[in-house]
Order: structure tokens, then sequence, then C-alpha cells
């Protein structure tokens, strides 16, 4: 039992359903509000002094088939809000690229750098070489300490292999972090995330690895059940609008989702085919224009905003403020990665959201809980504080949430809840 | 003892004196060092292979007169390095401006809230109205924040009293954070931060306000030994060059030497007044050409960077980048602030300076501890690691300081020593 918060952030007002949007901002903020957690879930949430604590101490002993004591945590003073999501990143790679890092804080370009074989490809090398184990190993220790951050969900996207061995490599790792790491994934296959230096510089090559991808990895991927959705990194230097309709064409008949890397680099078509396609979610965004943000909300996509990596590549803001306007539903990620932003700290990426995107901290907490879960098809079992949902949930050292943006980099997370069970 | 670290980052090469800047971002980097603390200082600093356990057993049992069992930490796999400094805040406040944040998120103006009597002059309202010991608690949990994030330095300024008694109490405060508190502190007096609101709107009540600057509050200052310094915010709105020479002319007069807000919101003259003065340090800059530099460069002036305070206000980053390059000794720190910036944790904002201001992590280490120690006086006693100076070290969860960058905002500090002693 989490009892007394000064502030209990619910987002449970309003039409949230399975998909985001509708409240953006509505932060369903409760005072004096006690949590009751039990079989990990969400027993209870309401205001401390009608709590029966008969009632709560009869279902411990119920439950335990003797008189059990209730563990409480006081929490005074505090706030308690949703365990955080985060809807895109590439936490699974081998090698670090921080020398990279510091060419670029000396002036090199990224898509420079990508062009003479570092950026992605560098990180392709280095994932291919590593053992499956390392690899396990390295990505436990991450999202241990993203979870210490206070995020319990990640959506984790292979494309580091660009071969099928390598990409059902990523993708089992993935899987492990969740069945024997215990950490909440979805995975997603991004075997379309770059031309692999083996099949670059003709026409012929790259045909030969679009057909790679649609009739052996993606094939590979839905046989062994590896993946929820299929991503593609639709852009300039990547791949063309018409490349990624093939590709989400085939995932499509695997039953695998689209996800889109769209609008980074200019109004380069992702955005659209999102819409098109009813993609789960259309990610970077930073480059929109009014039509297209009206066609992302006509066909229900959710705009995840990766504000961390505009701060590391010194680019513009996407302009969340724009998306929220205009009616669509935005969630926000870290895009964890080792090359263009590895950021571990999803509270510190929502806080870059309000200072960048022009997020409201309210926007931001709700785009970095349930809409960003709305994005992963868990809207109904995560992402907000209510009965019956997954006990997933932060106690902020803070009697203001927005501290969060104020006090941005602070280390305001007090406890992480994870299924009921207290993980940090 | 911290032993066998896989870097040392003692910022020990080159001509490293009591002033910064010959070697901005000369790391003095060695691998596979161990460091030794006694008394408070460091005792040694070498290669771990050469340490004569013997000694320092020997040493531990002499101080204890009986054979006392030396405290280890096992550094491997781990990064040592000094302590940080903030070498400008503003944290002794009373209120909060979390409203003010709001509404500068959905688009109002700084300057806008600050002529409609907010910003500075509402934190003035606030620190007034609130009791010494309450302002004195409230501080303490902010810097008992910071330092558990890494800083165990810091420079406080007054400024939200505007008033005789008020600025007094605020650098009591400050005063009692270091003597009660166990904070090193170094405190500014900044009376000189605006005209506060029963002297505006009239040029005879600007001209009282700076007879009671120059007249009443510095001389009172000086003759209880609460400050080290003098700053005035010299920039539009607030004071204009002629003013500043005024006030610094007569904190001179009275030991206090002077560090100033320079060039924030235009090519304003502040610069060049610092470089005049020889100031401690010239602070935010976000407006300097290429003559300001090499005055500031000429004169041996620090100038000081505040990219937490761009980020919040989404304003331009100084161009940390071209005053490296022009020789002129580089400092970063927080502004913790109730309002522009209130950013607690100085290891954040030592990564904004290199994707905002364009330092290399190398060079972002040395503008947090070294130079930023060298603004403060504190050159001779701490802000590297060798024998001799000031324990005040932190011990890192990484073997590559270049994380504090790569992974902003990661909870990378292992453990922090003040003076010898573990602090956090």
């Amino acid at each position: 039992m989490l009892s007394r918060a000064a502030q209990v952030l619910t987002l449970a007002d309003g039409e949230l359903g399975p998909r985001a949007g509708a409240a953006q901002g509505a932060l369903g903020l409760r005072e004096q509000y006690s949590v009751v957690l039990q079989d990990g879930v969400i027993a209870w949430c309401g205001p401390a002094d009608t709590l029966d604590r008969a009632a709560v101490d009869a279902g411990a002993g119920a439950r335990d088939e003797r008189r059990a004591e209730v563990e409480e945590l006081d929490c005074r003073g505090k706030v308690i809000m949703p365990a955080l999501v985060d809807s895109h990143t590439h936490v699974v790679w081998g090698g670090a690229r921080k020398d990279e890092l510091e060419r670029r804080l000396a002036g090199a370009d990224y898509e420079e750098i990508f062009a003479a074989g570092g950026g992605i490809l560098s990180s392709v090398r280095q994932t291919r070489a590593l053992p499956e184990d390392e690899l396990y190993n390295q990505t436990h220790r991450r999202l241990s300490r993203m979870r210490a951050a206070g995020t319990t969900t990640f959506e984790i996207k292979s494309g580091y292999g660009l071969e099928t061995e390598t990409e059902l490599k990523q993708l089992r790792v993935a899987r492990r972090l969740q069945n024997e790491g215990g950490f909440r994934v979805r995975s997603t296959c991004l075997a379309a995330h770059a031309i692999p230096a083996e099949h670059r510089g003709s026409a012929e090559g790259r045909a030969r690895f679009l057909a790679l991808v649609t009739d052996e990895i993606l094939p590979a991927v839905a046989r062994e059940q590896l993946a929820d959705y299929c991503d593609v990194f639709c852009d300039r230097g990547a791949f063309t609008p018409e490349e990624t309709r093939v590709i989400f064409q085939r995932a499509r008949a695997l039953g695998l989702r689209p996800r889109v890397h769209a609008n980074e680099f200019g109004h380069t078509g992702g955005a659209q085919v999102a819409a098109e396609l009813a993609a789960a979610s259309a990610d970077h965004l930073l480059h929109l224009d009014a039509r297209e943000r009206a066609a992302l909300r006509d066909a229900g996509v959710i705009a995840t905003l990766l504000p961390g990596t505009s701060t590391v590549l010194g680019k513009p803001f996407a302009d969340g403020r724009a998306l929220v306007e205009d009616g669509v539903p935005v969630a926000v990620a870290t895009d964890c990665n080792p090359g263009s932003c590895a950021f571990e700290n999803l509270a510190l990426v929502l806080a870059l959201a309000c200072y960048g995107c022009r997020l409201s901290p309210a926007e931001a907490v709700c785009a970095t809980t349930h809409n960003a879960a709305a994005s992963l098809g868990l809207a109904r079992e995560l992402g907000r504080v209510a009965d019956g949902l997954q006990a997933d949930l932060l106690v902020l050292e803070t009697d203001d949430y927005r501290d969060l943006v104020y006090h941005a980099g602070s280390p305001l997370v007090h406890a992480v809840y994870q299924a009921g069970a207290r993980v940090a």
C-alpha cells in the first residue's frame, strides 16, 4: 500500500481508451490519495481517508491464509505516478561510438559520418561480432540503469544486424530480457534500418537487400514469433516511401504492425506512409507541416518525439505544441542508441520535450506513460493509475510532479514498482 | 584508499596554477591508478602497482595510535575525478516559480514576465517573507540533492533581497550552510540584481537604489564579512555599464572582488566591464564577439557558461568552442535559481555544455572542476587530483568519463567524497 500521497497522477480522466490522444495533458491529478497494490495489479485508488484499512488487512490475510502484515510506504509529501514507458529504443547494440560523439562535437555532421561508413554501419559491425550472451549481459545492465531511472516498459528494435542471423540474435536478446531479465519488452524488427555495406553502391545490391528483408528476415522473425512490430527508416539516405510500402505490405501479411522512422531529415514522405497504413507510431517528425499533422491525426497514428536526439545532434526539435494543438496524440521516448542519442533517463527526456518541443509538463507526463503505452498496444494494461491495471508505479521525492521539468536531472525517483514489486 | 581505477582524471598536467585556462581539456588522464586520502587531503596518487601498501597501513596506524584498518574502495572499472565545483548559483530563495515555467513553455517571454512584476521580483517578495531558519532548511535540502549529484563546492549569490535586511539574511544562510551545514561555500553579494519594486519607474528611485547598494548594503556585507565577491547584473533591463563600474568601485574598496552577469541579452557592455576590472568571472556571455573574447582573455577573466539556462529559456547557447579556441578559460555552472533554470545536477549541465556550447567532454570536465575552482580563488585547494589538495572526489560507475556526456542524465555518480569523508 502506498499511502497518503500529496499527488497521484492517475491519467484516468476523460476518454482514455486503448488509443491515446483525447486528453493529452489531462493528468487526472488527485491530492491526498492512497493506492493499494495486490497480486501485481492496482487493487484500489482513492482518497486516503476513505480507505477501508480493515478490508486491506483482510485481503492480505485471505491471500496468505494467515494474518499477513500489509507493507506500507508512507507517501506523504510525495507523488505517485505510472512508471515510464519508453516506446522507441535501440538498446541491443555492440560496441560504443564515443569517439564519433567527440568528432561530432568538434563539428562533423551525422549524415556525413554515416556516408563515410561510420554511424549505424559501425554499430552493425560491432553487433554482428558480439556473441549473444555478451549482448544480453550488456543490454541487461543498460535496462537496469534505465529502470532505476523510472522506466519499466521498453520497446526494443533490431536494426544493427541487417542480415538474418544478427537481426534474430538482437530480437532473441529482447525476448530474453523479458523472459529471463524480467523487463517488460515489446520488440520491433527494424531490418530496414540502413543498406548494409555488402549491398551498398548499386541498384542491384539495394534490390537484393530489400528482397532479403521481405523474403527471408521478416518471415524468419515471424516464424520464431520474435517481434510485435516492423519498423522502417523511411528518410533521405535510407529507404524511400515506395520501398517502405513494399516492406510493410509483407510485414502486415506476417502479422507485424508498422511503426515508422519518419520526417527526421525533411518532408521525405514517411509521415504520409505512416498515415496511409495507420501505423502504430510515426517517430522523429522534425519536419512536419499542417497537412501531414492532419493526416496522422485522421489515421489515429501516435506521434513519437525523441528530443534527446535533437539535443545530441544539435538539430531543431519536433514541434510538439503544434501536434497537440492539431489533435495528434504525442508520445515521447529516449531513442536510446549507440550513435545519435545514448540517453537512458526517460525522465530527463520528458523534461527536454517541454523545453525543446514545447509540451507542458502535464502533456509530457502523458506522453511518457499512457500515450507511449497506447503506441505499444498496452493502454489497457498499464500507463495509468486505475483499478485492475498493472501496478507499475513511481514514487517521486517531491510534492509537485512539475519538478520533473523544473529540476530536470535531479534524482527525484524515490521508488520504482513493477507488477507490484519494488525494483528500484 | 580508492584503488585501481580504470581512469583517474588528475587535471594535473601542464601549467595549472592558481588561474585556469592554459590547458582547458588537458585532463591528465591516468589508467590503473590508485588514490590515497588521509586527514581530508589527497596524500598520494600514482600507479596502482607501485603503491607501497605497508606505508599506507603504517600511516593509518600512526594516526590512530593503534593498528587501524585502511578503508578501501575497490575502483576497478570505475573513474575517479575531482568533485564538481558549481561557480554560479542563486540557491538561497523563497517560493518557487513553477507556474511561471508553465507560462513560459506556453509561449510567454522571460523579459516580458519580468517587466510585468514576475521573474526576479516575484522571488524577491517570497524571499523577503521567509524566516531565516526556513530559508536555511530549504536551501540545505537543495544543496544536499546537488551534492548527491556530485557537487561539493558552491558559489552562492544573494540578490532576492534588494534591501539590506534580506540581502544579509541570504548571505547569512550561505555562511551557515558552510559552518553548520558542512558544504563548501563561497558567497557573493548580488544586491544589484534588479531594481526592486519600491524604487522602480523613476530616475530618482533608480539613483536611490544605487546609493542603497553602495552606501548601505555593500558596507554592511563587508562589515559582517558575509561575502567574498560582489556581482552585478549588467545587461538590458538591469544595470548599465556605468552603474556597474560605480558599484564595483565601491565593492573593491570594501575588499569584494567583482564577478559579472554579462552579455546575456546582447552586446550590452558587461564583458568589457569585466575585462576592464579583471573580474574573477564573466557569466552567461550568449552574445560575444572576437574583440570581447580577446578582452576577456587578455584580462585573465574566466568565462562562466550556463547552458542549463539556455535550455530552459529556449535561447541560443554561448559559443564555448570559440572561447576555448581564442584562449579564454571556460567554467560551466548550473545558474541554479527559481526562475530561468532550477537545474541542480551540474553533471547534466556539463553534458549540455558539450551539446549546446560545443565543448569537448574533456573541456567540460575541466570547466566544472579546476576552472570553476580557479574562478572562486580555490585552484590551489581543490579541483584537481594532486598531492596535498582537498580530497573532494567522485567515483563514477563507468570505466570511461565520456559517459557523463554520452549517457547524460544517467545516475553515474557512485560515491562523493568531501575532505576525505564519503558524503553520498
